[in-house]
């Protein structure tokens, strides 16, 4: 696969089928571009039609071409497609750029095309990638089948399911300067070739820095964050999802008809994969700009040098609401900084150096070279109007500022730090400004861009961190306890646990499930005083029919004593037949009352993309009205629980809320981990709902648990 | 006031004070770059050591120049302005600009300066702009005080406590093209003239359609709030707030020594007063284009003409993410798109041309004048690569796509609704793409920034029609009663109100409080039964000197019948007596238990730089750990009141939660138009807290009230 690839992407010659005399047609226009840029390989055009292509000799079939070929590309309709296949097999050809519409996105038709093409690829071993893509090109190679201008070249690698989204990356990065490219894949069907694969590619290839994906939908989701855990060890992987919203699914699913994931889900296990989510595509070059150029950070603790107030405050506001942290000055830098400083500078972070520079912009540099030497100090930003001295104050100072440029990129090059430059001047594209870049120093006109690359950049680090550290957990296999309990409910030919059943299934994998009693008659309560004491109790009646135990009037609370008891059962099973004369009632489970704390929920569902993903979120209106929830996908580290508990919105309230003390997270996390053991051992279970387990400080109740296998009857939802 | 601004602004002579031949110093380049934009008026150099200055005649003050002088530039350092101030007196001349730093910010001998200066201004009648300012320009009237190059003229005012702020959206701009500036002032210290006085200059100036505020503090909020309120029912009002974060303040405080109130506090009454608030600085610039050139709209249903399927996507989610509306298109419309665009075209919202503008991007306009015709769309977004089609495919295409830009503006122009471009071409500024923005068209590389101007420009049409058509409710004066409870509370010499006293004068102004009973000694608890009737009770301490009741065991709950009562209530004495053997208990209160629903707050305080304020929330955890309240300033109106309600986060609970009823939203918005009407008759109640209100579908009962006089004794906090 990988060879295929690297072989289509630094195609040493490529063969243009459909190429053609007039300057229309695609397979004239690949051509004119390829010579154009300057592609030093070997062309061969393919048309039967003609004897010779843009002077050069034109062939009837790839089979008639006596040299090795890497890559055809196919500017032919879709019914040619299996016979181009063939002859591309014949010549041992590894791969074929297909740009031709009217495959499966056309109706039942095109899909019977797409089918006999796959067909013919597979028996030739050709790689495919498209169809219905604007092609692929690799600025470092000189090869452009694409034909867009103004491609510049550098680290950023581009994988499209839009071919207009790449076009909008290539003109912005024209107009900013100093950011460039290295490969460009429009992905098109993946009638073959999918994004797992090309993202393995990217991860691979020298040329690309960073990789970036704008993708509207996956179609082997597992297969992709295998293949981005493993990539953004090395690099990191920025990823757009489109179609976040409900509208904009329906948008893009007419548009390529990919079935969509919720975003929030996707979004959850992405992260877990590494990857850098982004979820405005204004946000995505500036982002892919800053981590293909900058070091990885050692820790997040950012330090501000400034020009200007209004600039360092509006840094300060961004840095904060981005959650990234602001250094603090040790007490030898502060000092140094007033030895270099005007009286009236503040030394402490964010510097601001009152005038300072304006005279003198190598000032700018002593300051840096002080600040990066700081152990407090992991990530500089020089902030305001550098690189504007000379144009706004003096153009006798372009010289120093020239240098300085130069001498800001080599002091952060020699410790290894990230800089970053946020600049006013910079839309203007000064000479100090376009030395910056040149040296690979990111600047942008806005504070805002410049955070959030700090903020991804240090996000980032932390997740290839956390990725290599924290292992992800899987069970050696089912505990005995817990086949047996899958077996009873299995061969009672049900899909739906009793509670007392999931209950058991936890306690089996460790979980601390309360004391719990079935009674299955009134009679069987004295046994339930004897096991569970005195304690006011629970009583919920346990039937498969009876989904909404509260609605049927199948739920006792603070239930004390035997009189009690007995009352409260022939009550719960009255009103159960009540609800449902024909419901199959297997008892009524009696246990303790859980004491008050936190209701939480954790959840464990099978996505059709993604395999088994596990839900956290805090219980009641947090989840069922503002949605605030987190997921992972299983197997998962303990590394991942702590962030599906750190992630939610509302987690503060974990914290301790008036006063109280905060729920153990420890305890959460460790119960996280053991709900996702047994999900893993037992994967015919095609869900887990512990609804709600009440978080205290000193540990957690499993209140009620829920437990479905996957259908033999019932229809998945 | 209004008519000294108008003379510094369009000033036609202008005398600078400390003019000098040193191309170093301000008082050259001022003069220089005057000169190089053509000023056309007359301008004056001061400077007694001269006689000539860069070939004018230098002056030895302004009260030997015969002429009129409309603005005096003073280059001279801080001491001067006194003598400098009374030299424009004798000449009535009517605005300074001043330029010297070293007034207030730097301690306590520059205070002395500022103080004198105001005097001079305040006593010879001269305005003064600044000091420590780094000027005014008006780029209409040629008059550039600043020196910056690169600004180019056009229809956004800019008034801004950061030259640096204002260099960047000036260099931006000139990068962008399309966009540019009617007036800036440097607002400096605002010894004299401040932020609502410039307001309502940018206001009354035609050639302002959309004046930008860069705010570090405001220094007479209540007159800024008015004055938005005045000048948005113009135009639109941009506001970016910088230290918004508490990190943020520091910094900024540290810069302009700003007091800041909190920023969501201040968010929602710029809101109110109809200012559009921006919370990230590099989206200004596209917010100010889009409303400076934009009409009103007359409702918010945007319909999408895209080539795309990438981009169409992209801004449907960022329109669903910005809680923009999708238009519906009519029936005839989906029909005439039809009949325009190929077959595999999408003729519902958003628009997909599938390829059908390629060949001839005219399609464009002809989709447009079909979909602009449609009632049921506002507002029109071309997305995708307009302007590039000639680029792309066909250089051939270039007058064609010349001549759709053209009509493209022509047809919006025509319906009198906004129409708004993405392209990915924008950013190379193509020749189409140049005559949009010439006709007046935003035109973004963008979706996001398109959809945040629509965004923005929806919500503006929204304020200001409910500015105009919801008046803010003041009450007539006092009531009676409310006036003796008053005096009653003053007249104890206490500063809080008890509960009941705090719940009569609600009642007193209409607010539906449940029974009450106050129950002075265990004897009188009878009364309560006989008041309030054999429901459950609760029971709370009342003793100025008991805040946290509930800690002092000073509550009991669900007390049923007058044994249960008295028992309670010597059981409240006790406790609190132990609690505070001190305490002055002046009884207990009786009333009935509220029933269940959801609790929320409400609350009155007085903010230092905005005067009386409301608060709302969700009770409990959303406003102690989630910080989720909205606020706005009173006097308000119903409509404010209602926004209030929606605008918090977790507003979806109030529609209903687990199939419940929604809450009375009615009940509730007249709840806080009684408190406001309560809280703007007694201006000596510092604080009003009504916490919680517990609201259902039928009502609301108000279970805690808590008001605080303005103190006599007590420090405010």
């Amino acid at each position: 696969m990988s060879d295929a690839l690297n072989r289509i992407f630094n195609a040493q010659s490529i063969a243009v089928v459909g190429a053609s005399n007039d300057p229309a047609k695609r397979g004239n226009q690949a051509i004119r571009r390829l010579r154009a840029d300057g592609y030093k390989g070997v062309i061969y055009p393919i048309n039967p039609k003609a004897t010779e292509i843009m002077g050069l000799k034109a062939f009837t079939s790839v089979t008639e071409i006596e040299g090795d070929i890497d890559v055809v590309l196919v500017c032919t309709p879709a019914k040619t497609l299996p016979s181009v296949l063939d002859q591309c097999g014949q010549k041992n050809i590894p791969g074929a750029v297909v740009l031709a519409a009217g495959f499966s996105e056309t109706g039942a038709a095109g899909a019977e095309i797409a089918k006999e093409t796959l067909a013919a690829a597979r028996r030739n071993n050709v790689r495919v990638v498209g169809p219905n893509t604007n092609g692929v090109f690799n600025l470092h190679n000189n090869m452009n089948m694409v034909g867009v201008q103004d491609a510049d070249p550098g680290n950023i690698g581009i994988c499209s399911q839009s071919g207009n989204m790449m076009l909008a990356f290539v003109t912005e990065a024209k107009r900013r300067g100093g950011v460039g490219f290295s490969s460009y894949v429009g992905v098109g069907n993946q009638l073959d070739v999918n994004l797992a694969e090309y993202l393995q590619y990217f991860g691979d290839d020298a040329d690309t820095k960073a990789p970036v994906f704008y993708v509207e939908g996956f179609q082997d989701g597992r297969a992709f964050l295998e293949a981005c855990r493993q990539v953004t060890q090395k690099k990191p992987v920025i990823i757009y999802k489109s179609g976040r919203t409900e509208a904009g699914q329906v948008a893009a699913s007419s548009h390529t008809g990919s079935l969509a994931s919720s975003f929030a889900l996707t979004r959850g296990l992405l992260k877990q994969a590494g990857a850098t989510v982004v979820e405005q595509s204004d946000k995505i070059l500036s982002i892919a700009e800053g981590l293909s150029k900058l070091p990885v950070p050692k820790g997040g603790r950012v330090a501000i040098l400034a020009d200007g107030g209004g600039h360092a405050t509006v840094t300060v506001d961004a840095l904060v609401d981005a959650g990234v942290e602001l250094a603090i000055l040790s007490a030898g830098t502060t000092q140094k900084l007033r030895g270099v400083l005007p009286a009236a500078a503040s030394c402490v972070n964010p510097v601001d150096v009152a005038g300072g520079t304006d005279d003198d912009p190598s000032v700018s540099a002593a300051c840096a070279e002080i600040l990066l030497a700081d152990e407090n100090i992991d990530i500089l930003m020089v902030i305001g109007m550098y690189g504007g001295f000379a144009a706004r104050f003096n153009p006798a100072l372009l010289d120093n500022e020239v240098e300085t440029s130069q001498r800001l990129a080599a002091i952060a090059e020699k410790h290894g730090k990230p800089l970053i430059v946020q600049s006013v001047y910079s839309a203007l594209r000064t000479k100090p400004i376009e030395v910056l870049k040149e040296a690979g120093v990111p600047v942008f006109v806005w504070p805002e861009p410049a955070v959030r690359c700090i903020a991804e950049l240090v996000g980032y680090a932390q997740a290839r961190a956390r990725n290599a550290a924290s292992p992800r957990v899987v069970p050696d296999g089912p505990v005995a306890e817990g086949t047996a309990i899958l077996a009873k409910v299995a061969g009672s030919n049900r899909d739906a646990f009793y509670e007392h059943e999931a209950k058991a299934l936890l306690s089996a994998y460790g979980v601390n499930v309360p004391g719990q009693y079935l009674a299955r008659s009134e009679d069987e309560l004295a046994g339930a005083i004897g096991t569970l004491g005195e304690a006011p109790m629970a009583m919920k009646v346990v039937s498969q029919d009876i989904l909404h135990k509260s609605d049927a009037g199948g739920v006792k609370l603070k239930v004390t004593g035997e009189r009690a008891l007995r009352e409260a059962y022939r009550e719960i099973i009255a009103n159960a037949r009540a609800y449902d004369p024909d419901a199959d009632i297997h008892g009524v489970l009696v246990a303790p009352m859980a004491r008050s704390g936190v209701e939480i929920i954790i959840g464990v569902v099978h996505d059709p993309m993604f395999g088994p993903v596990m839900m956290f979120g805090l219980g009641g209106i947090f989840v069922e009205v503002l949605k605030d929830v987190s997921f992972r996908a299983l197997p998962m580290s303990r590394a991942d629980a702590h962030e599906m508990v750190e992630e939610i919105q509302s987690s503060k309230i974990l914290d301790g809320v008036r006063g109280g003390l905060p729920v153990n997270k420890e305890a959460l996390e460790d119960l996280m981990m053991k709900v996702s053991q047994l999900a893993l051992a037992h994967p015919e279970i095609k869900e887990i709902d512990l609804n709600p387990v009440i978080l205290r400080n000193d540990g957690y109740d499993v209140v009620d648990a829920r437990m479905i296998l996957k259908s033999k009857g019932h229809t998945s939802d």
